[in-house]
């Protein structure tokens, strides 16, 4: 198994993806947000790549049953639905409805992974599921954190370092590693035990803090919260049936 | 002290570096063969963004004085004088010559650093002079790993977080860093005593072995082989002569 991991999705293209499972990973807070929002209802998310992207896809949808989520620079934009905190995304609010879903990092991410053979969603609250999925696997996987306004960022760097070591425990035999998976499992074993406290050590997390939105790193740090797994398909986001 | 880092170049922009002191870091291997062309008498070398604006910047200039150096692929381009080995740059060749210098991410990096208040070289052959310029500077300090093709490589993260480290210990107080910083300095503690095993295991480094260039690892691991300064500063790069 080959397993690569990129710190941003700046170098993604299309024609990278197609003989891959690809495995998006955007902690603060676009993958968890996904996961809570399916556990809590949600028929499906679609992410876009931007507000004019969210509006148009609106217009040619039934407004009764789709919500308009997701953030800027952290924010609710105005005239949408629901910001990017996970706790927001209550079962009364969302069950049966799509969400259209622009984020800076995630959606984004997520939208350049058209093309791949498989794309799953991931975050510390369904980390062990996503290994699982992986394991099953015997291909060419490729870790994307989605950064932070094309950098890196610490959250993501440590979450996909804990998915390639309990995935390297699972199937119990090397892995060829690109230098990107090589130096997030050395990031990670700094931080394994400590993930809230990472969290709001990490940039993002500090000004996520800054907005009043610090109960969502709780949220986020909550490993192995669900037993499932977000896979995106045809420009939509379901739980996977298999 | 602020101390940042990013992985690649692609997020600097110019704007965000009139307020900075920055250190392009490209280990394999142009920030090295930079400091060894110095080293053995080049007068400067002229960073460029490709072969169009090498060969333009050629026409301007008297062809007697001036090498065409750089690499494309890790190879000798075509129709240039050298490539990006150290060892090609020997002082009967290069002496007194300006040498045009267009590699894959280290000139290009360097390019994009022309409106930083003050921008130097460096790579473990001058890790520690780097670090006494900086611990000059009460500053905004910016280090740019350059990358492989728009990626996160290895050895320009080791080599910023030695960096970070011999100043930290310089300095001899907290430093702020950013998420990179944080994410260099664990990395680099993990290689810290096994510079030439690191680049032999890390991508670009086995890519070059597999080209016939290993000698130039063992080039690029001579810590503080150099104890200046490469400065660059109107479009060109000299040694510091301060």
């Amino acid at each position: 198994m080959q397993i690569d991991l990129v710190f941003t999705h700046i170098p993604i293209t299309d024609e990278k993806l197609s003989d891959r499972t690809v495995v998006m990973v955007d902690v603060l807070r676009t993958s968890t947000t996904i996961c809570v929002a399916l556990a809590n209802g949600a028929k499906e998310i679609i992410p876009v790549d931007g507000v004019p992207a969210a509006m148009q896809l609106l217009g040619n949808l039934s407004r009764d049953n789709v919500l308009l989520c997701g953030e800027k620079e952290g924010k609710l934009i105005e005239g949408f639905d629901l910001g990017n905190s996970p706790s927001d995304y209550e079962t009364e609010i969302i069950k049966g409805k799509s969400l259209i879903f622009n984020t800076t990092n995630g959606s984004v991410a997520l939208t350049k992974m058209k093309t791949a053979k498989s794309a799953i969603v991931c975050s510390f609250v369904n980390i062990t599921a996503c290994a699982e999925f992986i394991a099953g696997k015997d291909d060419h996987i490729l870790i994307v954190c989605a950064g932070n306004n094309r950098q890196f960022n610490l959250e993501d760097a440590v979450c996909g370092g804990m998915l390639v070591n309990i995935l390297q425990k699972k199937i119990g035999r090397e892995m060829e590693m690109n230098d990107g998976t090589e130096a997030a499992t050395i990031i990670y074993h700094k931080y394994k035990d400590k993930c809230l406290q990472m969290l709001k050590h990490s940039f993002h997390g500090k000004y996520l803090m800054s907005l009043g939105l610090g109960k969502d790193l709780n949220f986020c740090a909550k490993i192995d919260s669900c037993n499932f797994v977000p896979v995106y398909s045809e420009g939509v986001v379901k739980l996977d049936m298999h």
